[in-house]
């Protein structure tokens, strides 16, 4: 093995994922050695469904804040929110230098401005083949493909070994910008010896190879020919740069203006246009405001909302609440994505509201993933010949695939570790083993607020989501304890009410009862009588209706 | 044209969807000629994502019920949950006879006991082959295939001509149960002329032919050769009744024994087993607290649960929390269905809960659907020649496929109907048209409360799951219109208080002064104090956390 270190202290490596499996998405993993901690990425995810309210969702970063002094900064892979979404939140904890290539860090530089951040956090443009020096750790980028530019993979040098993060990766040997991935540094860090490969998993279950994204701009010009009379829009992620490049060739090569809608696609091409990692010929782009002095043939709406999201710009058009754009029965809509799992069912719903405007919808022809595919992932392995395989991105079922392949290659079964988030690896070319767990978890951002919603709050969202709730006031003297007005009874989310006014007066007039006989008994507690109009209220209202909204009491003492 | 009526009044077709379009699984369509209404099938839906707390959703039959003296029947296609689910509902306001299939009637026959509705039903069991006489209509039962035993398509002969509905069907020539589909009987109604056809449009999007329901018996034979040692559990749709039969088959040449567990999959298959519509051989199944009894190899559970849905037995299994079986990592599971659109996530989730304990799954091989695909469609319209296409079942883009494939076999474009919800079509040999429009919607079923939750509500559940509730409680005298007390503030699903105190504090502080304020000005209407603590703390806590919790007043005078 390559010695990059001239004396070791024999201690090992220390990976410990921070979020990742059990909230897909939230990609952030702690690598320490000794005295030196970097951290591989800083995603955000987006709420489950359970997560009622809630508008995005960041890792907790307890076990970095506890060890602060040894925090030397962040790698970051590429530009996705699922790689770069928590920057803002967490650097206000721990502000730390940031390491990227250049169009990652053009994105990041653009999220602390809207967070007003940008002053007070230290951005660095690192190049391909470039190592970073950061405590112990010497860590070097490598060209990958993935569907957005500068995408790249890390070598994590340690006195212990080195580790290989791909980040997202796939093998695009005809990338529409730039390079194709580095082949030649992968087989030379091979070469080197390779402690531990950690790989993205999201296709590992998937055979074969994944197609190169230029396939997509051959299927793009085929659709732009054979439909030469009618406006094209086309959806695809926001941060898609490389689709949105060919979308652009494709509408140029057939004459047509291309107008970008939806907040984060002109902010992330605009970006990507200053930092030279999309090339738009002139007089193409045009204002949105402007797309009306062209022959509607004549152009190409490139959106967001591929993902049936329902604020995003297509969701927007669909339901004749866009305020540029309406769909025409002319139009042909172009769905550039793949929906993730849990949005099959709002893109259903979009496209079917399109098609019912009259408009022809072409769906998932014009995609390809940018995720490596069993193939591929061998050629990684095969490259890098590591001693342990930690996969890495995706779900359970993903990692235990990649697993499967990595066992399919020689690779024994007790070299491979699929890991939970705070589950600490300590690793060296003598061993591997799971020896400890730290502090992990999802923090939600509820609105401006970033921790302040907890389980406590979400159940009892849920609670009200599926019942409603009751509220009983009532007012009661401060000296005697008599009952001076009430109970009364408002609902919000339980029934309508003029359709149930005879439940309405039942329910009153058992609380007056209820009160009633705990004045007679002489109750004065304020918790016993609010738990027995509980008790009995929701007693009733579940004999009666099978329901069981939320009951809250409240005492006026006057 | 055969004609089946002596004499002709010279009245038109009409045809009326009361479900279907807007909200998929609610099938149920009235067909009306002078004084006759007849209506095909009467099933429910399950409730949209945006129908917080709601369990059912069934149709409003106002226009069954404004004319009930013209009602004479309902005929049902099949026994599937979205074609005979609403009976006990919709039949509590329209009580007319029932006329179906053996296995049918047994299922509708189990639903009206759990509703205790049995006595006061007429319920009539049709054999294939037969014509039942209602008013005008004469109704023929034909057999087809599907996922179920004894569903059926039929023939309805008016004195304006023939419509076929299919209900959902595939055409398979070698069925688990009973016989093929009667393409005999198809043609000889094709022969006589055929105004309408109503198919089927589930797979229309699909090219070729479903394969045959016995393909999944042999899929079933090899997966029980290749595990022999080990437990295998399959999870598939409570209500396929032919699957089920299938991995008994299996189960029995594999000398294992069978629990089939979920409650809705053994009240079918108790209903099925009565009425001779599977067979199971002796000594096969065991009740479940039998089951320890045998080597867990030499087992086999059937259950609920293959969509994911979280109370059903799978999913308990999953986690750990059903009473009687755990999963164990020799174990096999089987998903032997295909997540219906929404429920993607959900069955991932489950999946990757059942691989995290080293148990193998197997997913989506062991199915085949039980829909007609393009080539199907194709023979169906070849043998029946309509004059007219009404595509139904199935989302809009479903329909529209089928109109393509129609007018792909000649059909001219004028000739196809895509009918929303309440559309009225009227149709005889000289023309179609839709002509007008009646009352049709989803009635949401919530507990025991039919019709009790409507837009209102489901609003203030949606605000309230997204940002829950502030109470602010006041008491005011009545002589004086003083504030006695409060006003006080008390949330639920809004922000966990205890860490926010400082908050709290601030929104007292502004609603003391507010009161104040309001006193000072003489203001003395409740709407207008209401409407101000509103205006005033809504307007606070945008400011402060951008969020918009339900703000709801209370003033109790004393």
């Amino acid at each position: 093995m390559l010695n990059l270190y001239n004396e070791k202290s024999g201690a090992k490596l220390k990976i410990i994922p921070l979020g990742g499996l059990e909230q897909i998405g939230m990609n952030i993993t702690a690598f320490e050695y000794e005295d030196s901690i970097v951290v591989v990425d800083c995603g955000l995810s987006f709420p489950d469904d359970d997560m009622l309210g809630i508008d995005l969702v960041i890792p907790d970063v307890s076990y970095l804040e506890e060890n602060i002094e040894k925090v030397k900064g962040f790698v970051i892979t590429h530009g996705h929110e699922d790689h770069i979404g928590a920057i803002p939140y967490v650097l206000n904890k721990i502000n730390v230098p940031i390491y990227a290539t250049r169009l990652t860090i053009g994105l990041i530089e653009r999220k602390l401005i809207e967070h007003d951040m940008l002053e007070s956090v230290s951005l660095n443009v690192t190049d391909f083949g470039q190592t970073v020096e950061l405590g112990y750790f010497k860590i070097e980028f490598i060209r990958t493909n993935h569907s957005i530019v500068d995408a790249a993979a890390l070598a994590i040098h340690s006195p212990a070994g080195t580790v290989v993060h791909t980040g997202d990766f796939k093998v695009d040997y005809t990338p529409v910008y730039g390079d194709a991935i580095d082949l030649q540094k992968f087989a030379e860090i091979g070469q080197s010896g390779v402690l531990a490969l950690m790989c993205d998993s999201t296709n590992a279950e998937r055979p074969g190879f994944t197609q190169s994204e230029k396939t997509v701009g051959k299927t793009f010009d085929n659709i732009f020919a054979e439909n030469q009379n009618r406006r094209i829009i086309v959806a695809t992620f926001a941060s898609n740069v490389d689709r949105v490049q060919q979308i652009i060739n494709s509408a140029y090569n057939y004459g047509r203006k291309v107008v970008v809608e939806g907040r984060s696609m002109v902010n992330i091409i605009d970006t990507a246009q200053k930092l030279e990692r999309i090339s738009i010929p002139d007089n193409t782009l045009v204002p949105i405001d402007n797309i009306k002095d062209y022959p509607s043939e004549k152009t190409v709406i490139i959106t967001t909302g591929s993902q049936g999201e329902s604020m995003a710009a297509l969701s927007r058009m669909a339901s004749n609440t866009h305020r540029k754009i309406s769909i025409d029965p002319n139009d042909l809509i172009i769905f550039s994505s793949h929906p993730i799992p849990g949005n099959e069912k709002p893109v259903t719903k979009i496209i079917n509201a399109l098609l019912a405007k009259g408009a022809d919808v072409i769906f998932q022809d014009a995609h390809v993933s940018g995720h490596a595919c069993q193939e591929e992932i061998k050629l990684i392995y095969t490259l890098l010949r590591p001693k342990y395989a930690i996969p890495v991105h995706g779900e359970y079922k993903h990692l235990k695939a990649q697993a499967k392949l990595a066992m399919e290659l020689g690779m024994p079964a007790e070299n491979i570790f699929i890991m939970s988030s705070g589950d600490v690896i300590e690793l060296d070319n003598n061993g591997a083993e799971i020896t400890g767990k730290v502090q992990v978890g999802a923090v939600l951002v509820d609105g401006l607020g970033v921790g302040d919603v907890g389980n406590v709050v979400l159940r009892d969202r849920q609670i009200l989501s599926e019942n409603g709730i009751m509220v009983v006031v009532m007012a009661i003297d401060k000296a005697s304890g008599l009952f001076l007005a009430g109970p009364d009874i408002v609902t919000r989310g339980f029934i309508y009410v003029r359709e149930s006014d005879e439940l309405m007066e039942e329910m009153s007039e058992l609380l007056y009862a209820t009160a009633e006989d705990l004045m007679d008994k002489g109750v004065t507690d304020f918790a016993r009588i609010k738990g027995t109009i509980k008790d009995v209220l929701g007693d009733f209202v579940w004999k009666k209706m099978n329901r069981r909204p939320m009951i809250m009491p409240i005492i006026m003492e006057v």
